[in-house]
């Protein structure tokens, strides 16, 4: 009787709870021993063992922006579970953190069960991939706050390093560091208010010069840096720093791991522009300066890495692309220069 | 100019940038010398020190129903923050962790600066109070996902507790326990679905039995219970198990920590009715064993003690009552008992 007169009042308690049944298992399957306690308890339990020197725990949350919009109309809704989990992933990343647990917000108006289940099958795939639990979560049905048939996902990571492998090492970089970056998948989870808008009215079947579908280069998942970044510790690689490569573009986010007196310099001739982001600035009018402050234009991480480790970097990952280099800064904290081929 | 052209597609970035301006002093003002990195970092560092011998984090993610929505409507921001950090704290003080670190995510079709300044105010001076560090957060634009002056808030608590204190014992629990109900400071975050529909039309400025303004009545922020667990533990007062009494109230919380073998019998004359909830039930034609599942009838955390803790208990914390106690399960996992005076 309850659950009739809550449904009433817009709240399905019944398919919040089937939805809730339809997900377990998929979680369960990211659960190591670290984690101690099922799913439904009031807060999940990850047991910490194995402990460096100087524990640091490094938090992050995070949203996929209007990405969820266009996933909703389209109803793909696996990918963005994908999306949410590596951009949280990707951002403690930088500070050279290694994950230990996801948990995940999920909203909507009215919850539909199965798609909610898909999203949360996403992250869990997302989460076993990069050895991370996916410890928890809340979904919430909010009549009146969020738009009709729309949704909102967010995103919280704990990752875990030892002090002295802090990211970045500011005062450690010099003129002449390399900016090395590694290939995004599209545009991950950032710029899409105006990718939409670029968008509108556009045939999303239509081919883009690279062969792909405009809808699946639009909602191609978020790519995760954890394997790389785990295969340059591995082969003794030295980084300075990291920048996660999300809203803001590279002029606002290489900033941030650099010291007052480095800009850095961008070729722009270095790699080719993805099919999709030309299309994208074509669009939507956008001038390429002003593109590089909102999109990853095919460059989803930035690392900075002195020259002598490039024939090792390249060696362990062949796809990474020395793409500029650090120099005094005389103005600007990043400098975009030449132009795409 | 990107700014511009960003802002046409309905992403305001100076609002954001702004916002953050706004409320960096409160957020600064939960950082302990744990936390290690200054607002704005891409996630959050907190240092680990004098970890017990088997320390467990305890993580939890949630929202605050649509009580965001009837914040929004009458312009009271700051107590959502109060209401979101200590929702998140309570649901890991059940299994006896103590908070280390918070973090929000707030969205909306459009983010007034000020409004948000004022909700991670209150979050601030909820995680002060709590000794929590408001470790990071996010807060995010979202053009046609949220309705038109609706927003959203989510947050994550991360704790830390010795894993030999860990919460509920179910195995320590036998008939005769007592279930001790500390006293809400009103819904706290939950049927907020229903108590809008309950309360749609009627005058907010009506007074209530108490003496309370209705609209002050309906957003009083949600109490945090850890002053009083903390009082309990200094005391050496032993507890069995917790519930907080969220979405679901008694009939759905309090089964979550008892053993499959025990029910919990509730004497509903044990409290008076506070006069909110009265009224609530009246408007709404909700009956009496429905409002204990959707309400927490204010009773909004209950402890299971056995009976020689009684005396210590309620020299502790005066306000305890004695609500009920467990008794062997025939049927249901909760029954309950009698009426509301």
């Amino acid at each position: 009787m309850t659950t009739d007169l809550y449904r009433k009042a817009g709240v399905d308690i019944d398919a919040g709870n089937r939805a809730v049944a339809l997900m377990q298992a998929a979680v369960r399957s990211t659960h190591s021993p670290a984690v101690l306690a099922d799913v439904g308890s009031f807060g999940g339990l990850f047991a910490l063992e194995g402990l460096p020197a100087q524990p640091v725990l490094v938090a992050s949350t995070d949203g996929v922006g209007t990405k969820v919009k266009l996933a909703a109309e389209h109803e793909r809704w696996q990918g963005i579970g994908h999306d949410i989990v590596n951009h949280c992933i990707n951002d403690i990343l930088v500070q050279n953190a290694r994950p230990l647990f996801f948990l995940d917000y999920i909203a909507a108006s009215r919850l539909v069960p199965e798609n909610v289940a898909a999203v949360v099958t996403g992250m869990a795939e997302a989460c076993r991939a990069a050895g991370c639990a996916l410890l928890g979560g809340e979904t919430a049905e909010m009549p009146g706050v969020y738009a009709e048939g729309a949704f909102d996902v967010a995103g919280t990571v704990v990752g875990l390093l030892n002090r002295d492998d802090l990211l970045p090492r500011p005062r450690a970089m010099a003129a002449g560091d390399l900016l090395v970056g590694l290939p995004s998948s599209g545009p991950h989870t950032n710029g899409y208010s105006l990718i939409r808008r670029a968008v509108a009215g556009r045939d999303m079947a239509q081919l883009l010069d690279d062969g792909q579908l405009l809808l699946d280069a639009l909602l191609a998942p978020h790519r995760c840096y954890l394997p790389e970044i785990n295969a340059l510790r591995a082969a003794g690689v030295p980084l300075l720093g990291m920048a996660h490569i999300t809203g803001g573009g590279f002029v606002e986010n290489i900033p941030r791991v650099l010291p007052g007196h480095l800009a850095a310099r961008v070729e722009l001739s270095a790699w080719p522009l993805p099919p999709l982001f030309a299309r994208i600035i074509e669009w939507s009018g956008l001038r390429i300066a002003e593109a590089c402050r909102v999109l990853n234009l095919g460059i989803g991480m930035v690392l900075i890495a002195p020259p002598a480790a490039l024939p090792a970097l390249q060696k362990t990952l062949p796809e990474a692309i020395v793409m500029g280099l650090l120099m005094p800064r005389t103005g600007d904290a990043v400098i975009l220069n030449g132009e795409f081929a």
